[in-house]
């Protein structure tokens, strides 16, 4: 039985609230349950100096969290002086993720960055902010496309991501803070729209996992990000940029 | 005519959302017409080791911007490695401004955190932070006391803040950024319900100003921080905390 | 009474010594009684990458305090790898006033970066660094005349600064560490020699304060800038430059 | 086929130089084919002051890269002021892997620092890092067992770390840097001697990789982290500390 | 010839202003002609951590020049975030010296910082420093004994330094800036009042030196240190500390 | 007697085994007895910005140990975000000791960079680093010449570094750990192949060294540093670069 009541293979409630903050070029304020997570997208028209011309443009991010957006206040890293090690590991991986979403070739000479602002944290802050990351890019492109800075549109799929783990010894999909707190095994997975892994990373935190339990995280994982991309298009549809 | 189109002595939309993030013991979200800054306050049981024993209990701050909360984006201080000289002005503005609204002797061994962190800017993040920073002490004061932890309630006053300024060679009440950024002064005030001054931060940008301009800006100050004091009475007479 | 025995109206002992030091193309040390401040202007030929080419040239400021300039040893803020709050708020204070001097435009493409280092601290450094800094950025826009680097002189006005507080219940002037510490409120304020106020900060310590008292402190602030004033040009009319 | 000549299968040379430098506990020289790590294992009498007295001992690792390590030279992280998001990410990776391979409570008050310094790359520099450290960590271990500081043996598995990607189409063990800048997907498998799983972390750089695939990477990964295994056990049978 | 004029075994003026600044326990305006050095010795209560109790004190030092101490400024440390390579030189060098003037036991468990603030360089910072160091410090262990807070007076013997060169193939004594911007060989030596060496650091510049040379240079620094030990205890003689 | 047995005028086993890394355009490692750095000399086509073009090339170097080579653990600079002041002034003594080697006009527009990483730490490590990187760099410049980008071979001298001390009362050669943590003086001399001192650092620990102590010292400073070249000699005769 989980924390939470739900089932082993149920989502927590997925929302996209577009256009949350007014100055970015794409903006969302995505939750997953009582995760939430503020991602905007800036777009510049300029590359990375070490990006040669010919190879189009560059998505980056970065992640941060409220300082209160966990049950007991941690250090401002701003404050301290440096990113640790998790935030770097995270936005790394946005980043690496939202490009395998985009031919970067048609985003011309243009950098996107994805700022994806933890405000509330429940457990899987990374997935929401590739989940949501991918909104935000993806309103920003349109905005780019109706303003005729680009041709066509870059994307090639849909990226979502989503936790999956072992909890105990039972397979279950999008863990909030109770369960990841004490799971044997979590999971993060990113698929596109086509069932392709992007990046898949597993840690075993107290007992190991074999093939079988990885084979079942993975099917969970297949399923929740679907369910995600589903909302993902809904929300792109009915929230007009302007 | 303001670019607004509201009177000289009209403050924007404030607002106050109550337990707008679920950790911290005091949070709100503090609207100035667009400008949004989500307040939150974090005790401790522990006071700085600076600090004398008898000198009761103590307020701190810490404010900042998401990278793009503003019209272009400003490049992210953690990732810098360290907070800009206005960052900490501003930070060492709320702490003074809300201890001068406490008796701290009645907080005991405590420290109060504000956080303070722009999600959306259009002027005056500053004066929202004071104003908002001081509905989520008082939550987080309420719930002490509730909990049995500070026997009285160690609000003096309430305390608020509003920025005054001579824009078109007119005193104006509540500057937004259309103003700001062409006033020829801009001044914040803060003052207490009783209608003492804590703070007084007035600068000349391209004009110098006089003493009859100054005691106009003072009228508009005193005038809005009322109105914001009614503001934070209704709320936190509204939104009880458990 | 005041502790060193000066009327309330009454200045501490104000001195310039022009050339104190010889590399600087300006340079004083400053006193109001024992705090004494190095002030040196530096002259480049290039303004900052972020300034329009014809909004003119630029002035800014850098502040510091010796370790032991204060009663107990402070640390080297170069060996802690980084400056503290108060010095940057110190710093942009000096430099947005020591612009409000000029004409910008007649300065050319020139920057002036004012080094204001306390050797002693007795309260209202930086009150004598803008007094003082004010000396040595004339005597270096003197310098470029006399070179034929810029046609005419740039000073709109003379610019100095002094504080004033409420201690014991009564406004005092040019507050010494004795009173600065145990003052209720302290006000620092920049004027010009037309009497235009360019800065008022004011903060309550202890208790707040009203309009009487501001109005007070503000004619003090004016009668000792005025005598400030005073001490610039005769110290500037005597020294030449070479 | 490979770049160089290897089979699909077929890991580069594995080697393990013990007792490598003469200070640390432990101390190993691993080569993957031309990547060469120092890992050296540094114990000391206390655990880091978050950890529970009650949970035992503390394994963490850092790593590093010489300047030249690499083909065109690599600024120097001490040089830079800090640590790369990359170098935070594997040492994290290191330290989370070693820790498995433990009860942390037969190692008593004890934390074990792996230092991995990468003196050669050529790609898999995390995994050789991994492996080696294991064997640098097993040394020290040995040394507290036979100085009578810790009664029992706290190892419960071997534990080591291999690369497997998908090169021109294929599946393919043990990347060298030739395969790894132009591999599809990077995978790095960490596993322990019963063949449970402790890490998966897969990346896809081009293209994405299927669920085949990953099952073709994780049957590669799976016989090279028994080859490594394997020679694990040859060298610490046959290394005596002292 | 000289570009001064000076003779090759002359010194330029060399004096020493006592009591230069108020709040420290010693200090002193150290001239060495053009370069002038404030020296302040700040004594505390505590010794180093890593330092053995029966060890007695410590003796340690700072180093920094204002940013216009020079011909063109530098960049303020302070402001960069971190201390140059140049500078932790030199200070290390400044605390070496002066903790071998004493009889670090006699000094209790007190540590005494030397902050050495270049105000003027015109070459031989490092041995202005520690020549108006010892005096600083010399003043500030009278201070102790008088208070009757150490027993005996520490000092085993005067210290001081000069520097010494080849400039245009000829040996010569206290260089200045323009001697020592074009000197073959530059060596700043430490010596105690019975002639025994501290610290001999040459450097050859463009051309090696010889024995004969440094047996040269090494006579002239001798001469040097006499005289500036000779005027040490004139100034000590003559200027009671209270 | 010395600990190691060894002769006073008797160096420890020097070697240096050439091409100990692929990567570098030079490299070697060198030991003096159990003293080992990695030396490599990295080439880039450009020189500093604040050269003059006409001045030909330059030569740098940065220096480190590996947390562990030493006796115990030492933090990791990179972790703590900065080099200390025994690091930034040994990679100025390597850099300085190898630029007096060349003749830098005729590097062209070529900087060689040096760097020298600790392996494993017995004393004088900074004397085995500028010896090591002399060879490392006369390997690079070899490469330059054979691949035609510099006509002649910018070295005029060979350089070499040993250390001398005093060490219970009598002068020795070539201090290692055992003694140079007990040695009244410790002296690094860097000289080249004509006998001609390039630095000599000799510092007072304990008691100070007179004039017939550092005769002593230079006496035998001069054997070692002709059988460290002889040992250089060879080995670069022998180590053909391709």
């Amino acid at each position: 039985m989980r924390p939470s009541g739900r089932a082993n293979d149920e989502m927590r409630p997925v929302s996209f609230i577009p256009n949350f903050t007014k100055h970015a070029e794409g903006s969302v304020l995505v939750s997953f349950g009582d995760t939430r997570v503020i991602c905007t997208a800036s777009v510049e028209e300029r590359t990375p100096r070490w990006l040669d011309k010919d190879q189009g443009g560059w998505v980056t991010a970065e992640y941060g969290m409220l300082p209160r957006s966990t049950n007991s206040r941690m250090g401002r890293e701003a404050a301290r002086g440096k990113q640790g090690g998790r935030t770097m590991e995270i936005q790394r991986l946005i980043g690496r993720s939202l490009r395998a979403a985009l031919d970067l070739k048609k985003l011309g000479e243009h950098t996107i960055t994805l700022d994806c602002d933890v405000i509330q944290a429940d457990g899987g802050t990374r997935t929401a902010s590739i989940s949501g990351g991918f909104v935000a890019m993806a309103m920003a492109l349109d905005g780019l496309i109706k303003k005729g800075r680009i041709p066509d549109n870059p994307i090639l799929h849909h990226v979502a991501s989503v936790s999956v783990g072992i909890f105990n010894g039972t397979p279950v999909l999008d863990l909030d803070y109770a369960e990841d707190s004490n799971a044997e095994t979590d999971m993060n997975v990113v698929m596109n729209d086509s069932g392709g892994f992007i990046e898949v990373q597993g840690t075993a935190e107290g007992a190991v996992f074999d093939r079988e339990e990885m084979d079942q995280m993975l099917e969970l994982a297949t399923k929740g990000i679907q369910e995600i991309i589903a909302e993902q298009r809904t929300v792109l549809a009915t929230s007009p940029t302007d």
